[in-house]
């Protein structure tokens, strides 16, 4: 094919169909994508789904522990997840810089692919285009994706049953992806290397739903971090949380590097980990549950939904004080996922 | 919300949150989005479903009769619509150039709910990400769609019902899209103004479907023109096809500006055209009906499947020759949708 991708790449004429064929349908195989119709032709268990999209342009396109296609899979799939849907379906489309390594490109295709195939979805439909060198930066990708719902999860990603005595949950460490990608810049120049923690939490979703506790709320704690979706959740719902920041892990190089540059890891993006919400009786058996999975051996009860201070998330520091924890005015780190 | 998008359009921070509200939740007003959840949550009427995606990168943003809004919008509506199925749901990507234009993002989000609303669809989930200036060419734009689909209609995407003698029908004139936007790059110093044919086909697909005629397949004419359609239909179906050019319309200013540009408007682009295919029985009533509807106006027979050269399109040219057609090799209008 060359080494480098032509605008005939998205022309819809030779040169696309071969890639097509060559890359696409040799990583992402399978019988709903090779029909090569319009649409994905789909048959469905259930007629109750949940539905979402992303794009990712995150700079660079490669980082320790993941790259931008392993990340594009993972967000989709954990979108759906946290809503207590299950993955099935996703599509992938391409914006690419004339002149992009075919190289790279199947590297980052492969990633997806082999993620797609972890997690037990299929890319079934996708679209590629290609722009002149300089009207975009490398690769773009976004992806959308399609999961089964069970009416009886319809009330966890709107958390319409969350009270006051629930309980505040997270699986592991936080910031971790956001300082893997200024790592990644050789922002500042530190010579650390910090891995993202990007993973698809379907598996470990299932496992928790599966215990029968009743999940009132999850969410994954991507761009903005956990502060901003405590403070989306606070706000929307005009309840009050109070964090205990003791609680919260934060690995030492995510943390020293946070230092150093001025961030405050509760700001900064994560793309394995979701905040959940449980009745008190429910979250010790659900926190354990999560510590046998992969991604949630540190997994923690961080705080509780409280009676007061309605509308605002409280954090409880180390030394006795309590801050609100308020949402982000500006963008601190472009281009993150 | 100021003149420009900033970087903190895109951070999921107070900024995003403020567009979200003023922009997107104004425009595109619907219950399910309005909900906020991490994934839209539907409930299907049938669990057979088209999902397709498309972005789009169209170069400039606005043109005569459209604009990347309404192409993105129509062009998901279209690809669902084509595979028999009742387009339903759409979701909306934005990548945002930092600098780009508040008031022209707003022209483009009211073209697609005004797109969305005209064709019965739900725009119910998306996402914006911002990218540094000269990171990205002012705004691309992805849709991706679910339609439901009635089982009796799953073989129109794969056409495997088609025979020789079946008829080959188009709603209207050719290359319309694919000059536009020329026109609108003033190539060449064309003092020509040349509409777009973008538009939702949904309705006039329905009104096709509902006579009741067995329609054998359908496909939009889009990158690559009607060529690449019956390219890729001959070579995949392994069937062969003829095409009268006296019966193909090409609008007078159209034929113009490819005849002066070397450009065959065969190949090029339209964002409101479909080949079908029906059995010569069904042809005419399907032709009339078609004609009736706003969008198919001057519908044509213009081939048919016929027993020879299988596996080949072959076009019957004006002075009584004959050629083959075949599939673009390079890209000959990059970001033309």
């Amino acid at each position: 094919m060359g080494n480098n991708i032509l605008l005939g790449h998205g022309s819809g004429g030779k040169l696309s169909h071969k890639l097509i064929k060559e890359l696409f349908f040799t990583y992402f195989d399978n019988p709903i994508l090779k029909l090569q119709t319009d649409s994905a032709l789909l048959t469905l268990e259930r007629s109750t789904i949940a539905f979402t999209t992303d794009s990712y342009v995150v700079d660079p396109l490669f980082f320790s522990g993941g790259n931008i296609g392993k990340l594009a899979v993972c967000g989709t799939i954990n979108d759906i997840a946290v809503s207590g849907a299950i993955p099935q379906y996703i599509s992938a489309s391409f914006i690419i810089e004339e002149g992009f390594s075919l190289k790279e490109l199947e590297r980052i295709v492969s990633s997806m692919a082999h993620e797609a195939k972890k997690a037990g979805v299929l890319i079934v439909t996708g679209d590629t285009k290609v722009v002149n060198k300089g009207q975009c930066d490398k690769l773009f990708i976004n992806t959308s994706g399609i999961g089964i719902l069970d009416d009886k999860y319809k009330s966890i990603s709107t958390g319409e049953t969350i009270q006051a005595g629930d309980k505040i949950i997270i699986n592991g460490s936080i910031g971790d992806h956001g300082m893997s990608i200024m790592a990644a810049r050789n922002f500042g120049n530190f010579k650390t290397e910090i891995k993202t923690d990007c993973a698809s939490l379907n598996h470990m979703i299932k496992e928790i739903l599966d215990t029968k506790c009743l999940v009132k709320f999850m969410r994954d704690a991507t761009r903005g971090g956990i502060a901003t979706i405590l403070c989306e959740l606070t706000e929307s719902k005009n309840i009050g949380i109070e964090i205990d920041e003791s609680t919260v892990a934060v690995n030492e190089n995510v943390c020293g590097m946070c230092e150093l540059l001025g961030f405050d890891p509760f700001y900064i993006a994560n793309e394995g980990k979701i905040i959940l919400i449980a009745s008190a009786k429910d979250a010790d058996r659900i926190v354990d549950v999560m510590r046998r999975n992969e991604f949630g051996r540190t997994s923690a009860i961080i705080g509780e939904v409280v009676n007061n201070h309605h509308g605002k998330a409280v954090l409880k520091t180390g030394i006795g004080g309590k801050r609100i924890i308020d949402m982000l005015a500006d963008e601190q780190l472009p281009r993150i996922c």
